[in-house]
């Protein structure tokens, strides 16, 4: 307790008293991500840092004392990247939540990390732009969040992840330095993309303290298509038709029965009828283009067997449609304790790679529901225990690994967008293999040098 | 003489004869690439590898004889990155040009590095896709040498640069190891992104060897818009609004009159008429999207002051307009000397930056053309000097560093797309600072442990 003490008692030397919390009452709702299945230890403190000053003295107080610093930002998280770890300081950049300028002539935003992703994007669409990243996690995770997980979403079929969007980052390093990668304008090569590989680094290589993004004209409000389906399989088969076809879409999302019946339970959208499977299609281009999509993406639909497709017939329907996808995963969180699954595979896998996963859900005796980025190939079976229950849990674990198997086996990467955290730190390995891994290792250890930032995660 | 006949022989105990070339006249046209002004050496060897086997067998004999290997595509850099090192061994990979793989479905193709960029637009076209990065050298510059360089273009300002369209790479690293990175799948955020940190790091990191890119569908034809102005502050101030105005133009490029007339002497194309700078613009969204952008460039050129606007009435006119920008730099070339500049600045310093420019081809009695993918705030100021002058050259690589001063001194980069090669090495220690300077060390160190990839470039 006396080293405890005496820990707490010189980090308080460097930072003020309103910026460490150690009481654990406190403490306690910042001690893992959504990940709460992942191991998490109790930290020494929590540093809610104010400034880049503040989080700059808790690194130099870490190296001196060989304690790991743990970044987090709303802890929206599913792969545990943001867990304590005991004796850890975790530095919550919550209270960094100012939008410092919006150009929107160069078309960029300069945020702090803690800024909410839906409120960059209302801050923006003030100027007629658009910050498109949009994991489904938007009304609660933050830029910086979504700058360490390289977070997805669901425009990403079109319109790519966040690492597209990083002009440049403000970030204080393993050795404690403040600095600038990136830059302001639209091009640049001037030496290594280390802004590149900060991005999706989950707090591995640095502590992000300022975000410069970059925006897009906001898009054309778009036309909304959904298709009923009667299985997994047909649902598989339209997704990878609409790719064949060289159709667009600024989003293709799939949810199955399990999750529409959770989310008519939570939020009665009365979304999906009595489908078994529904996909969820936009298209935001401008004019006709936008239209002969949707009215193309609809025949890829009955072609592949829908039971029924339509178009929202006005913005109220077409947000309802794209609710159903967004709140799949508060909804279901109400059933039981969740493990979520994050796998990527080719589009022309994406019907057996579903298939194999219902089967896997038999062979596991595991509830297992199924939503999805499937334009992307990015699909997120769910599994789903009830509360206590550890031997569902177990096997829950088992087709949690069995469906990292499949998504290897068919080409695919044991995380899409999600990062790899503690859970995909095995699937990591077995993805990269041990050369790779050893590059990540080397390129850790030279820009942390120390390795105090968030040891044993993801790399 | 006897060790480099040593050094030699041994070259040929793990190399095939036929892959050797070490006769100095054939040797000569792999000395350097288009920055001829930049220092080059004469090599052991110049090896024209035709495989990854080849590759690999040469990097473990330059580890067992620490002799630098110095990458290189077709030579068309115009930093220096691939001038020859003396002593040093070239690998050429101008003979693995094959185009390996083709995916319409999952749009994507896999080739060597030697494939020439416009070869593999011709390729993917034929499946209605497209390769968007266009540098104007793509009829003749690999693909290799792109990822090499991240290269730009004319599309960037609406699609991005190489490193959005790249999605794996097979690299022999500075250990000689064979390793995949990235990945097949749309997206993925399984450790840290190496391919993308490979991506423009200048044959500093590892050897491409496999290049797998992303594709998009064939865009529209498009509309093709052009402007006269008396002079750059004009032209400078038309591509600040339509930045102003949030249009997306697929291309926004600046000719200026000693450009134009150069390329008019060396094609006749018959392009620009009397105006003293031309900018052209593309707009390439689908239906009325695009020729409402068009309109509206056409509006915000007259509202700048352009004397003359018009729309290419067909594809042919419209290609004679591109091509006036496409040809600049060989038709200048014709001319002397060149020593090209790529500095990249905000969009709301462009009007200012050219028109400094002016003030130092004056201040320095340097002829400078301009060139720009003014869209992006990439300008690419070319000094001109007769051959042999060498008081003109020295004055023309005075006026090179005061642009470079002005760029920075303007929030701006001192490279926009073409690297920093030797020629921007001062001008990224100065832009990027000493402590981001050594992380880029830090970084090349962890992945060349040896130091035989490409050193004293770049980094």
């Amino acid at each position: 307790m006396t080293v405890t003490a005496d820990a707490l008692s010189s980090l308080h030397d460097v930072l003020d008293a309103s910026a460490v919390v150690s009481d654990p009452d406190l403490m306690a709702s910042y001690l893992h991500d959504e990940a709460e299945w992942a191991p998490y230890g109790t930290p020494l403190a929590v540093v809610r840092a104010r400034s880049t000053a503040e989080v700059q003295a808790l690194v130099h107080w870490a190296i001196e004392h060989d304690t790991p610093v743990v970044p987090r930002g709303a802890g929206t998280g599913l792969s545990g990247g943001a867990n304590s770890l005991a004796g850890c300081v975790v530095v919550s950049l919550d209270r960094m939540n100012a939008v410092r300028e919006i150009d929107p002539l160069e078309r960029l935003a300069v945020v702090e990390p803690g800024v909410i992703n839906d409120d960059l994007r209302k801050a923006v669409a003030e100027h007629g732009l658009w910050y498109p990243p949009d994991p489904a996690s938007s009304p609660w995770s933050t830029i910086g969040g979504n700058v360490a997980t390289n977070a997805g979403g669901m425009c990403c079929v079109k319109y790519g992840v966040t690492r597209d969007y990083i002009r440049a980052l403000e970030v204080v390093t393993g050795t404690g330095e403040v600095v600038r990668l990136g830059r302001r304008t639209a091009k640049g090569v001037t030496g290594l993309d280390l802004m590149g590989l900060y991005v999706g680094s989950e707090g591995t290589l640095g502590i992000v303290t300022e975000v410069t993004v970059r925006l897009l004209p906001l898009p054309d409000p778009g036309h909304t298509v959904i298709g009923y389906f009667d299985d997994l399989a047909g649902a598989g088969q339209a997704v990878r038709d609409v790719a064949a076809q060289g159709l667009t879409p600024a989003a293709l999302e799939l949810v199955d029965r399990v999750s529409l019946q959770a989310v008519d339970d939570y939020a009665h959208l009365g979304i999906g009828g009595e489908a078994n499977v529904v996909l969820i299609g936009r298209f935001d281009d401008a004019g006709e283009a936008g239209a002969a999509g949707a009215a193309a993406m609809q025949k890829a639909f009955s072609g592949a067997g829908a039971t029924f497709t339509a178009e929202a017939a006005d913005s109220e329907e077409a947000d309802a449609m794209m609710a159903a996808r967004r709140l799949a995963y508060p909804a279901l969180e109400r059933l039981g304790d969740v493990l979520t699954e994050d796998v990527c595979v080719p589009k022309a896998a994406v019907p057996q790679m579903l298939e194999q996963i219902a089967a896997i859900a038999a062979r596991y005796d595991t509830t297992i529901a199924n939503i999805a980025h499937a334009g992307d190939g990015n699909l997120h079976p769910l599994m789903i225990t009830e509360r206590g229950d550890e031997a569902a849990k177990a096997r829950a674990q088992d087709a949690f690994t069995a469906i990292i198997d499949a998504a290897l086996a068919a080409g695919g990467t044991v995380t899409g967008e999600h990062g790899v955290g503690l859970w995909k730190r095995a699937g990591m390995e077995r993805e990269l293999g041990p050369q790779v891994v050893a590059m990540q290792r080397a390129v850790k250890a030279a820009l942390d040098p120390h390795g105090i930032l968030n040891p044993g995660k993801a790399i």
